[in-house]
């Protein structure tokens, strides 16, 4: 297995695009990949989506996408994991270039959302869910996440109020992204007066959707060095992981056992440990999620994530800065294509291209991108050599 | 990159499975392919899969199928190619074997196409063709296909039941193959005379969709040997290719270039030429594709394909033998199941489990899953040892 390297990475802003089609907007992130890592071709296209079926009535996405960029006459594929779609993608791409079958493959998350009304958007976010056992009771995807958060804050004695920095975080970084979906500051006392969504999450503890893509080049790692003089970003380690789809199959739904797998399987790939990374860049589609995410992938004990934001260690001058360009919540979470969000943003951090923002010296990076209510996490590190 | 091998198969029969739903459609198959190789458990699954978002409601299709059969707490991942979807599955699972990441994977192309009506699986398959620039024009997926047969017929002189042969022989194969849709015998007469579907297609011309699931293990091929005492079924190439999405982009509608090019490299890779292949399992979802396919893979002269079936040498003690097991035709097209088909009915073919159909002496078979109208192809040559 072949060490893999991205070389070049492109994302167009989070918006409602209501002026561009999907095709236009996939075609915009992957065009400026190919150009930031100064290739004019590929050969294969992998694509990170979930909605475009029930969305833009277009299935053979990879095809759909190859074609509209001129590349032609090559490997091109759709990978579907719910909101996990962008880094399944990535890592499917990823084992085809470590095989040695491909020299290079561009990788595009791409979704576009605002075609539709919100209550057709909640009803497509709910075939994230088990459609049988779950969405058939009613539930939607924010409420199968409320019910998680509920649950945590009985547990472990937490107020809705403590889950405040992790917004607050997000949102302050979010102000120094151009691509980012949202670009105001808010306060705690915002955070607790924001509209109820569902008891416990309210507005302020939910990302917001969207149109938008990103993208990345990856090549072989030996293929790297001749051509560029910016650090060299290498994908250090690569695991997907999963649990029961319906939440009420899970002996314990306040522990993300699939993000502590792959998240552990990554910590062994790259020979380190929690304490070693820079950042990390979680999938907080709710502030639920972040605490989780934190306590299965080693930063917290269990119950005690929210902590880490109450003790300001999140921040990008933090022990372990999350959500550096505005995370899921204020960068704003156009699902299939957020895993590749996240991973265009590590591959910044590590570049040193964030401003305001920037975590000093960061050389290690994590990604994870979560499908469903914790069913699918994949999760990826990267290092700059 | 390393050998990669099929360990164990599995299938249900092709039909309206009313009493069973989708997760125990895929539970079958996967189950029936893990007992095959002797295993409880892989490492990750990957489904293929076309068509539950829009027909069942259901997205995240890996997690949803790991959960059902207990393959808790591993990689689980959906890939999509339209009607290339159980291919694309298989080439992606390949991938991430061949590199070494995961060591043993079930791959399980799985459709549920009965809960819908006839009307709404027929717009629900027009998302395979570009939703703004052919559906959006009132075409269907068959109608595109006529465009194409209409030009063919044309172009090269050949009249409609010219191409009965194509259907007699997939007809006369299913007779013996327990899992196809359809078990009756036609005549060239009949195949003249059934209802018109979109001219010049007919009912006979068409292969019918259905409910099924079909599986394999895959793992690397040095591990096989020492297990079991039937021939070693090496998956000898894989490639996959595309051309634009939509059929009018063509220069050449009637060359399936993605045909041709992925099938080149796989004969590269498996290091033999068209004459070498004892069968091949090819993507006759309409006789006219059956033609282009066999010609674009080098068993006609361009405009000749219809000739082979005249001659008589496409069946199973013909030149080339094709749909050895019904094909597309009369087996069924449970479309993102139809890859995976191909290749389990490739793979029993290379372990003489075909009786009356059986190939004499088949050793190298071809198998090609056709996405779109050409867009994506994707072809696997299996070797036996």
């Amino acid at each position: 297995m072949q060490k893999v390297a991205i070389l070049g990475i492109g994302q167009t802003s989070i918006s409602e695009h209501w002026d561009e089609s999907l095709r236009e907007i996939a075609g915009d992130a992957a065009l400026a990949a190919l150009h930031d890592a100064g290739l004019e071709s590929v050969d294969a296209l992998y694509v990170g989506n979930m909605l475009s079926p029930l969305i833009s009535g277009q299935n053979q996405l990879g095809t759909f996408i190859s074609d509209w960029v001129g590349l032609w006459h090559r490997e091109a594929v759709k990978v579907e994991a719910a909101c996990g779609s962008g880094a399944a993608a990535f890592r499917a791409a990823l084992m085809a270039v470590a095989a040695g079958d491909i020299e290079s493959a561009l990788v595009v998350g791409i979704e576009k959302m605002s075609d539709k009304t919100s209550h057709e958007v909640t009803a497509s976010l709910a075939t994230a869910a088990d459609a049988d056992y779950e969405v058939e009771q009613g539930v939607s995807f924010v409420g199968l996440n409320a019910l998680v958060m509920q649950r945590y804050m009985h547990e472990f004695g937490w107020k809705h109020a403590d889950f405040a920095p992790f917004s607050i975080n997000a949102h302050a970084n979010a102000m120094h992204n151009p691509f980012a979906r949202l670009h105001q500051r808010i306060t705690s006392d915002k955070f607790e007066k924001s509209a109820m969504v569902a008891t416990p999450i309210n507005l302020l503890d939910a990302s917001p959707t969207g149109d938008g893509a990103a993208a990345a080049v990856i090549v072989p790692a030996h293929k790297v060095a001749l051509r560029q003089n910016r650090p060299r970003i290498e994908v250090a380690a690569s695991a997907s992981n999963t649990d029961t789809i319906a939440v009420h199959s899970r002996k314990d739904p306040l522990f993300l056992r699939a993000a502590y797998e792959s998240a552990r399987r990554c910590y062994e790939m790259a020979g380190i440990e929690p304490k070693d990374l820079d950042l990390f860049e979680v999938h907080d589609a709710f502030t639920i999620m972040t605490a989780l995410s934190l306590e299965a992938c080693g930063f917290a004990e269990r119950g005690r994530g929210v902590q880490l934001g109450l003790n300001n260690e999140i921040t990008p001058q933090g022990r372990i800065p999350i959500c550096t360009r505005g995370g899921l919540k204020a960068r704003g979470h156009p699902v299939g294509a957020t895993g590749m969000y996240q991973i265009v943003e590590v591959a910044q951090q590590l570049r040193g291209e964030c401003g305001e923002t920037q975590v000093d010296g960061a050389r290690l990076g994590m990604a994870q991108n979560i499908g469903g209510s914790g069913a699918t996490i994949i999760t990826h590190i990267l290092k700059a050599d």
